[in-house]
């Protein structure tokens, strides 16, 4: 069945790989699976046809068959779920591989999203200067923990998962502002999952689509 | 074997069930699993013996045999993959439920945990009083997509599921600020999922705990 899935027309960050499609296409190319895009205007997310397939008017999305899904860390889940080389196969090892996902989403990325509201949508405040350190910190805070943790190790929890796919892309949201450049081992865990040849491709595949020359997907 | 899950020695909402144990308990009273506590002081989460069963520090985690979880919607995610009755058996009504556990924690709680922050951190500031309205918008811009995703529904997306459990509690968060009455079908579904006797019991559970009679649990 033909896996399908919705990216932006034109990605607010112009093709830095920043945008969420990028994940879902990393974790097609991680299992080895074929998928079809279909670019969605900003416009278009709004309208009704698209709000039936995601509730909140954001992509992407993932159609295969009779299901549609939305939600990225669902979508990644559900492809790791699916095909092997993103999920441990012993049990335990398997959860805890999804832990860290879970972790990515909901303990890491919120204070990232906090910093990027500010960035993105507090610059011409008169707070603006002396509330962003604050923010900071609080990233700062889970950077520090998740540094500690990772240590000397190569992935966080055995082989690559899909646990660090999203970490990754997660902390890849991160890299622009500078604050990575303060953890050298977390640095170097995320270039050595942007060197994997599968990142390479989804990497490619999304500026394809924002450079306007023909999508590689 | 059992289960073991961390809560607070002493919530910091008193017994208001906020603390992210409850949504645990309420997940293995849903499938009907009974669990010990072992309650952690706010000292002993920032020790050695906790970090390294908590890399983030915080409650709960989750214990069994020789698997240790940390995460909460892992562990809820965990629990409603092993034993039935929080997720449907349906491979496509399943791979749904997961995406609303997922929506719930990266896309509807993330500004939510951005308000309870200013509200938290920043009452002190002299911006406070200006930026908790754009906060609050930012809330209302996804309570709005929910509920017109809600409609009528007794559910998201077919029975109660572990999706629900997570999306109520995400919601809970925010019955004390009153934004969850300008949105009677939200209120009526968290009051819904309240009605719920595994609910009910892991709210009396962890109430027991803050208020120093014995746990039931």
């Amino acid at each position: 069945m033909t896996i399908t899935i919705t990216a932006f027309e034109r990605s607010p960050d112009g093709g830095k790989g920043l945008a969420r499609d990028t994940r879902v296409r990393w974790a097609l190319e991680e299992v080895g699976q074929a998928y079809k895009v279909r670019l969605v205007s900003f416009r278009a997310m709004k309208e009704p046809a698209h709000l039936s397939l995601h509730p909140f008017g954001q992509i992407p999305t993932y159609e295969e068959g009779d299901l549609a899904l939305f939600e990225t860390g669902a979508i990644v889940f559900h492809i790791a779920q699916r095909h092997a080389g993103l999920l441990p196969d012993e049990a335990n090892a398997r959860a805890r591989a999804i832990t860290w996902l879970f972790a990515a989403l909901n303990t890491v990325e919120p204070p990232i999203l906090e910093f990027g509201n500010a960035r993105l949508l507090e610059q011409d405040k008169p707070w603006y200067a002396e509330r962003l350190p604050l923010v900071a910190d609080r990233v700062r805070n889970r950077l520090d923990q998740l540094a500690a943790r990772l240590g000397d190790a190569e992935w966080l929890d055995g082989p690559f998962s899909a646990g660090d796919l999203m970490m990754v892309s997660v902390l890849l949201s991160l890299r622009l502002s500078g604050i990575l450049n303060g953890y050298p081992n977390l640095a170097a865990y995320v270039a050595r999952a942007e060197a994997r040849p599968a990142y390479q491709r989804a990497f490619a595949a999304q500026l394809a689509v924002n450079t306007g020359t023909p999508a590689a997907g």
